[in-house]
């Protein structure tokens, strides 16, 4: 069941020599995830020359034996300095210890505390490596999006006018849940004008006769998220909204197709954004995309501002939209891997626009 | 519809007065909610001796209108450490800086060089004042009650055989969602022996015809959590588990009972495991209780190492539970204000066993 980490260990081993590190303490739960193979929480690694060590507590033993065929299991009884000093043998550490710079203020006084030495906080190393995606890893991210896509065409069946926003999220969730899984974020339901805000959260408005709908959601499966937006137009669909879908999803489609490794990542921006400028419509406010894996939003940021270029194995949204304050709301979104010849839509990708015949 | 936070600026502002404490800089979820009344993510707050503002972004600003009538709200464009160096007037500020002590290491770094100055971080400030209650706080942790007890309500209506834990867990948030609300955590549901882990997360285990439920659920409503937990026995209950229970209702019922303002809070804790001692029953490895309100854990913590007292307007849970590995696992939870005579259970408080007659 646990997923393959040496050749990831390797990778850190080598980057950590490069920096004079002898051991890393690895505290942010998506790095924890990467460098053990575990699921769980509340829970660190350290990773030295020789082992990797993951602290964990009683309520994690049976699952971390599980899932982390590579590490020493720890069974910490007390606080978790504590347990990294009795690990690392006390206060007698040669070694340069470097932490993650999103450890609070009040872990590294109590780290530094046990282990009597000064702890160099370092930042994006693990998250890195995290970038570039194994064959394993694409397969989990591919099979989220199909989990994710059953479970919102299950809700579509019993979607009825009067229904609320709320309810439709609740819905698509359940079916998730069905499906012994749990969403990668809080699922996002919008119905009409609601949709022109990104980040509206699924509130009491009830669905209308001629509406239209925007769900972005996703599904975490074995660790690994998705994150997907679709939208649909209810009963008679007004012409204006079916010209903004059709604008965004050219848009789209756009920026898909210029997916390919060494191709400058401002381009796959430009080449949304330059579509929705042909077609007259505003432009978004937000980036065009961004990695996912184990966290829902990792590196690369695909925007105009990033000098990077893409690169074989990253997996990356490509979401524009068009937003009409109190008119229209608009977001097509799907993941794609990054491939040498080119790229792989890894979700059920967003066709025409879907309307739905419901009373 | 936003809460009135002048009586907690003053106190707060005392409690800085007293520490040389000029300005501070509000980082975590709960305490920004506390000090400004914003239910909203991603914002800092920043607390000087005449002003409180709020530094949120533009996907934030209407709602932090409708929320935070007091404060001047900051639509920054830039990073949060640039945008405070701004509001505080640069590289001039001449006032000790406070920051929480659960901010991270990266993010001190970016404020310590926007600002220049040294930055005192401080832990629990913010919490101290949360501990203790307003009328209206509690009011709002009594109507999450209220309502998380309808959601379960009307999902045992439907419960069936065959049905997995992630279903009823979903059904369960689906009910709070088509009540507008969301959970205040992650909805636990345990069928039979998994109800033995305390942490459980509900999987694809079907219930079966004579089997145990334990739901441990809890909604927020506006902000404000609830934490509950009932255990139900479906068609024939085995007479084992009904004397479990009644064990653990008996425990919980003679630690709240214990409940009154000056009460030291080891003697609640002990209250609870004295009985199941009596009862011959294995005693539970976790606390008996917590704190909740704007955060479902809150101080103070309800064990035997807690050396203080209850105090009037702090809302504890009482939780205890047995556990019996491979075979039983009951808990019973409810939300109990503090009060100068006693205690007011603020959930509708649990009862006898009840067994469930289902298909």
């Amino acid at each position: 069941m646990g997923i393959e980490v040496s050749g990831r260990i390797k990778d850190l081993r080598e980057l950590m020599k490069k920096a004079s590190i002898g051991v890393m303490v690895v505290s942010k739960t998506a790095n924890v995830s990467y460098v053990t193979g575990f699921r769980g929480e509340d829970s660190w690694a350290l990773v030295t020359d020789k082992k990797v060590f993951l602290l964990t507590d009683s309520r994690y033993t049976e699952q971390a034996e599980g899932e982390c065929a590579g590490c020493e299991i720890i069974d910490r009884k007390g606080p978790m300095a504590k347990s990294i000093a009795e690990v690392l043998g006390g206060r007698k550490v040669k070694r340069r210890i470097a932490i993650e710079d999103e450890l609070s203020i009040a872990a590294q006084r109590a780290l530094h505390k046990e282990l009597g030495v000064r702890l160099q906080a370092c930042g994006g190393v693990i998250e890195s490596l995290r970038q570039m995606k194994s064959k394993d890893e694409i397969i989990l991210i591919a099979k989220a999006g199909k989990i994710a896509t059953a479970a919102l065409d299950e809700a579509l069946e019993v979607v009825r006018v009067g229904m609320s926003e709320g309810e439709l999220a609740g819905m698509i969730n359940l079916n998730i849940r069905k499906r012994g899984l749990r969403e990668s974020f809080e699922t996002i339901v919008a119905f009409g004008a609601n949709a022109s805000r990104p980040h509206h959260l699924p509130g009491m408005k009830k669905l209308k006769k001629n509406d239209t709908i925007l769900v972005d959601w996703g599904v975490r499966y074995e660790n690994y998220c998705c994150d997907l937006t679709r939208c649909f137009g209810v009963g008679k669909v007004k012409a204006e909204y079916a010209r903004i879908y059709n604008a965004v999803l050219q848009a789209q489609r756009a920026a898909i197709l210029k997916v390919r490794a060494g191709v400058a990542i401002s381009e796959i921006d430009e080449a949304a954004r330059g579509v929705l400028r042909v077609y007259g419509r505003p432009i978004y406010g937000h980036g065009t995309g961004h990695g996912l894996g184990l966290e829902v939003h990792e590196g690369p940021v695909v925007s105009g501002k990033n000098k990077g270029k893409l690169r074989a194995g990253e997996v990356i949204t490509i979401e524009p939209g068009v937003y009409i304050p109190g008119e229209w709301g608009v977001r097509i979104e799907d993941d794609v891997l990054v491939t040498n010849d080119g790229y792989e839509v890894l979700s059920p990708a967003a066709g025409e626009l879907v309307k739905l015949i419901i009373d």
